[in-house]
């Protein structure tokens, strides 16, 4: 097979800092820089679904149409992650990649997933429906759980010395309509920000999966609590193509039973289209827990 | 660590005839039978879910809390399939691991995800309201809508002689309220009959990845026409436990474009427990395409 090393898009090159490793074209490195970080300073779980989403697209020369991302160690700023892509089959239209991220041999993650060439007069439709929120403009800034309850640092932006909030932007979208017996059921608006936001405005599927990292905050929701959790994997499924800056979150608890909780996520542009769908499961801790956690 | 090998559940095993391979402890093998198949004769996507679930189990002594498996290549009636667990990572109540199904070396199926203990004390909660319908006895059967649209066989139980209907049964069930703007909301009851049904009734994980894989359907509803596709993954996600004989599958498609498909199911127990979710993609096709390729 052709390798198109030319197709790791530009806008995910800038957002993840990845270079060509050596002469293998299906693989790639980069640099745990602070924004590629939590808050709390280790590696940031959508940036490696981001990762692993943009590395699948260069090995196979396809877009990204699904992908599956185990978070298995945590890594370091600083660290240096080596992301190789192996393909397992591929199709007319559909690419299988297994997409490893590893740092000095240890495995960061794991990842399963497809890329696909849409088929002509292949079947196309939608089936949900957006919900109604206020524009983001309309909207309040929001930097996560932990600086919301005043954990982490005074709420600014200013203040951010490390994580992704220092490249995003995410602001609560009050639901305009009732979610009878969804109590997780929220949005948020988000976009990349700062010098690393593509200009004119695009999100492509690796931009998608770095700003939908949020669902256990809804799971958090659905069992009563403020809270956040620890995302054991990050999966996306890309639908429409997007050239929108901004990016509604539509976030939504499924179960959550002995810490442990799964949630979904639906990104839908500012017009109604439905970019992409994600889903999570996580180890869930209320904020409470967290304080209490760091105050021992 | 210890493997007990013994957590392989005996439903799993005798529903896909797993056997410990040599001694080696964290792998099994299986032989592809009629009833883990498709109506086609290929091996069931369903069926390597559920072997990655149960293999998982067994391999780290924890039950299932998810698994996300990619279909990498077909394998036919009488195939022998081993399928190996890889711990990737263990802690103090998650465990990652990574599975992999083969055929004489060759990569069929390839799975990230987790078993955990539950955490006492740890975040519970339900973030979905189970939708209503009638009961499983006012409802009629149903064998896929190949059989319902007269393609594959008669529409009769007896005349199976291939697939995964042989041991399981699903039975569209109507949904009772309006789903408005969701064209590919749709719900079926399905359990295992048979000798292979547990008794007293249980669905296990592995049972319940089994069941689950109809998305498809549901996608191709959303896009208008009479379908179901070919799935590139098959995931689940486990919620609470089920000492139930059925389950109410609520299907429902995401979008779909150039013929590529996402969506999601909620697995309800008959008394509102959510057992577990799943979501899958898959390319897709009409039944009248389906039609039009056979008769060339």
């Amino acid at each position: 097979m052709t390798v198109a090393r030319q197709t790791l898009r530009p806008a995910d090159r800038r957002l993840l800092g990845l270079e060509p490793d050596g002469d293998d074209p299906r693989a790639f490195t980069f640099e745990v820089l602070p924004h590629l970080c939590r808050t709390d300073g280790q590696f940031y779980g959508g940036a490696a679904l981001a990762a692993a989403l943009a590395v699948g697209e260069a090995a196979t020369g396809r877009p990204a149409l699904w992908s599956s991302t185990q978070l298995v160690a945590t890594a370091a700023l600083g660290d240096t992650i080596r992301v190789e892509a192996e393909v397992v089959a591929e199709g007319r239209s559909v690419t299988q990649v297994h997409v490893r991220g590893t740092e000095s041999g240890r495995l960061v993650f794991n990842a399963v997933g497809s890329t696909a060439a849409p088929r002509e007069g292949g079947l196309a439709g939608l089936g949900q429906a957006m919900p109604r929120v206020p524009p983001p403009e309309d909207c309040e800034g929001w930097l996560g759980p932990r600086r919301a309850a005043g954990i982490d640092a005074a709420w600014s932006r200013d203040a951010l010395t490390i994580g992704h909030h220092l490249v995003s932007e995410h602001r609560e979208a009050p639901l305009l309509d009732a979610s009878p017996g969804r109590p997780g059921h929220m949005a948020l608006w988000a976009r990349l920000h700062g010098d690393l936001a593509p200009s004119p405005p695009a999100l492509t599927p690796a931009a998608l999966g770095f700003l939908a990292d949020m669902v256990p905050i809804a799971c958090a929701r659905a069992c009563g609590v403020a809270g956040a959790g620890t995302s054991l994997d990050n999966s996306l499924r890309v639908g429409e193509p997007a050239e929108s800056e901004w990016v509604l979150l539509e976030l939504d608890a499924h179960v959550a039973v002995g810490g442990h909780g799964h949630g979904h996520v639906l990104l839908w542009s500012p017009d109604g289209r439905l970019l992409a769908t994600g889903s999570q499961s996580a180890r869930l801790f209320s904020i409470d827990d967290f304080a209490a956690r760091r105050a021992r």
